[in-house]
């Protein structure tokens, strides 16, 4: 038996995308009436019958996902989107995003934005500001599929989710200055009680623990997660008796705040040990390079793309119990450690 | 007279936004039974009359504003976007992204994707690949306002546009060179004919004229804006028997590149010196700080707001007769060339 000519095989012929073939199929406006005739001419020509199944759940479809993240500008996000895009763009689908900018209130306005918009689900990750989350479930109500990536919340515990270990992040940085021989390792990370940067510590801690160093309290410091946090952390810690002799920055921009403060003090890492999270595009080439954690950005835009697609086309009325995605840290050892 | 109730006044009124006022008084399906009938109470109580020119004007507006952007991930167009949302939001206006990842082929999906969802008009920002702007039309066909920033097109020129002055921003840097003393300036950028590299070129051979230097072919260098095309860039210029003692990069990026092979060939900035342009975040913290220019894009989303705002409130016909508006870029001197 021959293979059934589906929407592709249309988009493929005509070379057009999936989603200009669906649009002009379900006669929506804003296709020109050339390329609507082009589409039932050759939907025609191929014999294309649309399967029943799969048009009634696909009735309105736009190929349009929304994608909720608290800013676009944070290359993390930015990278995790790329991957997704052009994922989902091979299936003919096309990506808005909205950016909260860390705003519980945009958040919300996010999710009516975008259902508004006829997106046909939503990929989101949550802003610091959320503490309470039934503002997500409006996705769920309208019957649309919602996935979690990297910001989690408990109360979403059922929702698909595809996240990074970060316990296991917060260990291996520490195991990895204990390996190269530090012995006080300093830990400068941000005062907000947000799940990820709560867990990194919680592996610090553990790493220490089995190394069975002691925990100094003078050396665990929670401000602000910028350049600036990263300078007036260490000059705090410089200004102690027993100085560390290793610093681990809450993410590579606190490194570099750092660097800066070790560098006015006639003091260059790897002679103090420095390690960011976040692999940002500029730390393989600053001087000296900065070790780091990949937290696996493009793959989790991937994952996040095939479980979207997982859920679409299935039929199961279990599509919520889908297990989630958990993607291991993995360190990028540099110049500011290699001593 | 008592002020005429707006529907400003019943949003401030209920500690909701704008966007949900209009939806609610509009009927549209996404607004809450409980919403709809505060909203409705409220505009009763508050002797809420419906403008009717306006009303007439802004029927079925979503108050959604599409973007159409190369990258969220170049940080200038992030800073953009940020500026852009910010003022916008304050009038009830939501924004949805799309990025075209500098494919021509995504950037006509992109206009298609947002017409779509139906927002009230599109403020974008041509992708590399773009020649030619027919795609674009579709916007004003619509009879949505469409206004054009950064990367700018001749074809276009009609449309309402705000951008930097590029050719400046090439002069001042190359000045910036010469007054430091620095006399053999390099230059690495873009192999691609995009409008505004070509213009920042244009401005580095006027500043040198008019200091009456030579121009040395073997100093112009045209490869990838990337940190490899800097690093690539530099060992060739280093081979020359008349070493550059500057060298400018097309981008931040770039001079990253410079710098790393001037390190590796014992050199540090500002004896050689280095600069670039569009301050990422990064710039300022390096060690030495990296000398680059402002291209004032907190200000370029702003004044795209303002336009949008203009154009969309503007009942007069000639709504894309507006000027113009053209920033000045801003030389920020740092470490690297402060010998």
């Amino acid at each position: 038996m021959a293979k059934k000519t589906t929407i592709y095989d249309i988009a493929r012929e005509l070379n057009i995308t999936v989603s200009t073939v669906s649009r002009a199929l379900n006669n929506i406006s804003t296709i020109s009436e050339s390329t609507r005739n082009a589409v039932m001419e050759t939907a025609k020509r191929l014999n294309y019958r649309p399967n029943k199944v799969a048009s009634s759940l696909t009735s309105g479809k736009t190929y349009i996902i929304g994608v909720l993240l608290p800013s676009a500008q944070i290359q993390f996000f930015a990278s995790v989107i790329h991957a997704l895009e052009k994922y989902l763009k091979s299936f003919g689908y096309s990506i808005l995003l909205y950016q909260t900018n860390e705003s519980l209130e945009s958040e919300k306005n996010g999710i009516s934005t975008l259902l508004e918009a006829q997106v046909d689900g939503i990929i989101a990750s949550m802003s610091l500001e959320t503490q309470e989350v039934s503002h997500f479930l409006k996705v769920k109500e309208e019957g649309k599929p919602l996935i979690i990536f990297d910001r989690t919340h408990d109360d979403l515990q059922h929702t698909p989710t595809v996240k990074i270990d970060d316990e296991q992040a917060g260990y291996i940085v520490t195991k990895h200055l204990l390996d190269k021989g530090y012995k006080n390792i300093a830990y400068i990370t941000t005062k907000h009680g947000i799940k990820i940067f709560k867990e990194r510590y919680e592996g610090y801690l553990r790493a220490l623990e089995e190394a069975k160093r002691p925990i100094n309290q003078a050396y665990s410091l929670f401000g602000e997660l910028t350049v600036e946090g990263g300078y007036e952390g260490t000059q705090t810690l410089l200004k102690l008796r027993d100085k560390p002799d290793a610093i681990i920055g809450g993410d590579d921009y606190v490194a570099l705040g750092i660097i800066r403060a070790l560098h006015e003090n006639k003091i260059t890492p790897p002679t103090v040990g420095v390690i960011g999270f976040a692999n940002q595009n500029f730390s393989e080439h600053i001087i000296p390079s900065l070790s780091t954690i990949d937290q696996q950005a493009i793959k989790m835009g991937k994952e996040c793309a095939k479980m979207f697609l997982k859920i679409i086309e299935s039929n199961t009325a279990d599509k919520n119990n889908i297990e989630p995605v958990i993607l291991e840290p993995l360190l990028l050892a540099r110049e500011s450690t290699d001593r």
